[in-house]
């Protein structure tokens, strides 16, 4: 059993103020080719995938801080064509989308790049996204109902056309059998789809299908669709709890825990010295601007949080919003709290990963730090958040990845040219 | 003054019976490289632009017509990486779509190509469009109108961010000056849409807006909004009445005739005698299945023509359908009068191009055709339909398009790495 590695790339890098740092462009992140190196080093480092997150609105405050990138599928698209194995994960939003546009253009992206599309589902947790359709954002309940019958609607528009429909008979004039391609005429609560889908089945049947929330309802979604779940875990047990929870619920929708590949977030900051790493850290906290951070704090939370002091605590009757990002809201609070973090602190600790883990050493330290994870029953793999790009990037492909691949915990070569094939899974 | 030459991709050919044909491979309407091969060869022979076209449904009978290609968008951004110069226009709906994820896929096409993005812009005849969501085919007055809207609010999306608003201030922790990042709030009928757009302005300020309709609506938001309009013409009197009344309410909107593009759709049969052009011709017409054709003929006007002899007229009570595509149905209803054509006879002539004009002849021939409606007021130059991909692409490429340039008609080179440059129009 070798771990699964993706490349989570993020503008110029994860750290909130990787655009201030010396080794990045921050112009770069609506440039092409800025991304185009990442696909084509994260391909040489052998990771299964690329994946992009993604918001419907301008997040976060642009006066300081590099926003305003690419689209995800657009973007996937575009690298598909400069690479041949690595994946393609696109964050699509179920609250603010149709099935039939979210269905048809993973097909799309999965015919394009030969059967590496991957789908993380989100339900857009953001006030600001609904406003910019002009909705009020439904609770949190809702918008995991509507996600059900997003997805089985999707599924069904995939399967729409059999694997076998395509018969291309010119003689007889047949291109088709239409008894293998099928309307759905889906009526529910959410959606009414006719169907069939105008994208011929997609190589890997469908795309795989990533998740993200680690609330009750996001541990229940997963269980029943997702194949890969990213999730931000500070500490090792709390990561056993979430692993061991999660692979539990698997067994009540029929399935095994091997069909479900369960992936922290990670962001390692490297030195060829645990001083050079550490120094690296102490420089990109000192770019830190604190107004940011707060405002990012307060976005979690939708409380407005600068009035409070940045040497005091988190506000004592701050409680976690019913219709936020509920898994996020309360990582913060018990790292707040188990740390006796005031909020200046806090933002320190949230800006190397949002909430995600932040590993600060030599290779040999990073992967004796995952290997500890994957081994003791806290990963099958990691979403690996370069805190700069392209050089984070760069550095955990040339360093950290030949490290793990001695230790014989990771790939050396692709052996299958799909994402569900580097994943272990058959075509859907 | 030179015309302009538009690639109209569209599977194996427009032709309806191409896949049949010996010279294509229907299964690779799926296959990134087929499109890659015809991006390149476009863009050697100079064009201004690849243009695809779309809808919401399958459209036509999958049974006998090579069918459930890629989505254009996807498309476009997988070809944008490997050319340089040739602009990518998209058709998307306004019926069926958000403003805000359509302004972003395009903003984002425009930088991933580096300003070539276009965006043919339709309202959505079909009825079986409008079942994949859920919805009843709004009324064309309505489609407009909520076009108009949507329109308006894609423009203010990518106006949001000012072409000076990056600042990249790496020292003073400014990356924007976000005073000049605004939202839009806009409430209107149809949308409410705070923005602003979560991508940054696109290098052309916005896409090139393209419009096909050619109803009395479609010729008003043409004259309003587009910078190039594809019709179909089947005669040059029609053509230049077309041209002369689009041009003629430029003047109201404030407008130069130069600002906006007629480009009649052609689809050439190419020869190196007439007598082989002609015998391509009636080898793809052998090809027709006609029972398709009917269905085809049976879609436009909304009306099951399949009782219908073969060897009979239209029914003389077949009238336009005023939800449907009117302008699409007059021209056939012309089309079938003026010639008094019976149904096998008609639909033989509309198998070409679905109505759009149809020149068979030797290179030399077919660039006559092309310089006479360039010249005498029935167009400033063409969307290229080849009746077989790849070949009638490159053929056009190799043997009319330097005819056009022997005569002065056509570019040698590209003056410009922009769409709105090739259309000698500046960035928004």
């Amino acid at each position: 059993m070798t771990m699964h590695l993706n490349a989570f790339l993020m503008g110029v890098g994860h750290h909130e103020a990787a655009w201030r740092h010396p080794s990045t462009e921050p112009r770069r992140i609506t440039d092409i080719r800025h991304y185009q190196d990442l696909a084509r080093t994260a391909e040489r480092g052998k990771l299964d995938s690329i994946f992009l997150a993604d918001g419907l609105a301008l997040w976060g405050n642009a006066r300081h801080n590099a926003l305003g990138g690419l689209e995800p599928l657009t973007l996937l698209a575009a690298l598909a064509t400069v690479t041949d194995h690595i994946g393609l994960i696109a964050t699509v939003s179920t609250t603010y989308n149709e099935p039939f546009h979210v269905a048809r253009k993973l097909a799309s992206l999965d015919h394009i790049s030969g059967g590496r599309a991957g789908w993380n589902i989100v339900t857009s947790a953001g006030e600001a996204e609904a406003a910019n359709f002009g909705l009020t954002r439904p609770s949190h309940g809702v918008r995991y109902h509507r996600a059900e019958e997003f997805l089985q609607v999707a599924i069904n528009l995939w399967d729409s056309w059999s694997e076998d429909a395509i018969v291309a008979d010119r003689r007889g004039g047949v291109f088709a059998d239409t008894t293998k391609i099928r309307p759905l005429d889906h009526e529910g609560t959410h959606f009414k789809v006719r169907g069939p889908l105008n994208v011929q089945r997609p190589p890997q049947g469908r795309p795989l299908l990533v998740q993200a929330g680690s609330s009750e309802d996001g541990k229940e979604f997963a269980a029943r669709f997702a194949e890969a779940v990213f999730t931000a875990q500070q500490t090792l047990p709390d990561a056993q709890e979430f692993y061991a929870d999660l692979k539990g619920r698997l067994h009540s929708y029929g399935r095994e825990p091997r069909e479900l590949k369960i992936l922290p977030g990670v962001s390692p900051i490297i030195g060829s010295t645990e001083r050079e790493a550490i120094r690296l850290e102490r420089d990109l906290e000192e770019l830190i601007i604190p107004a940011y951070g707060v405002q990012q704090l307060s976005n979690i939370f939708g409380v407005d949080l600068s009035d409070h002091p940045l040497d005091g605590p988190l506000p004592a009757d701050l409680t976690q919003n019913p219709d936020g990002q509920q898994s996020r809201q309360r990582l913060v609070l018990d790292l707040a709290r188990r740390e006796g973090l005031s909020i200046g602190q806090l933002i320190k600790r949230l800006a190397g990963g949002r909430g995600h883990r932040v590993v600060a050493g030599t290779p040999e330290q990073i992967a004796d730090q995952l290997q500890e994870w994957f081994e003791y029953g806290g990963a099958d793999g990691f979403n690996i958040m370069p805190p700069l790009l392209p050089g984070g990037l760069a550095d955990f492909v040339d360093y950290v990845v030949p490290e793990l691949q001695i230790r014989g915990l990771f790939r050396k070569e692709y052996e299958s040219r799909t994402l569900r094939g580097h994943y272990g899974l058959e075509a859907a």
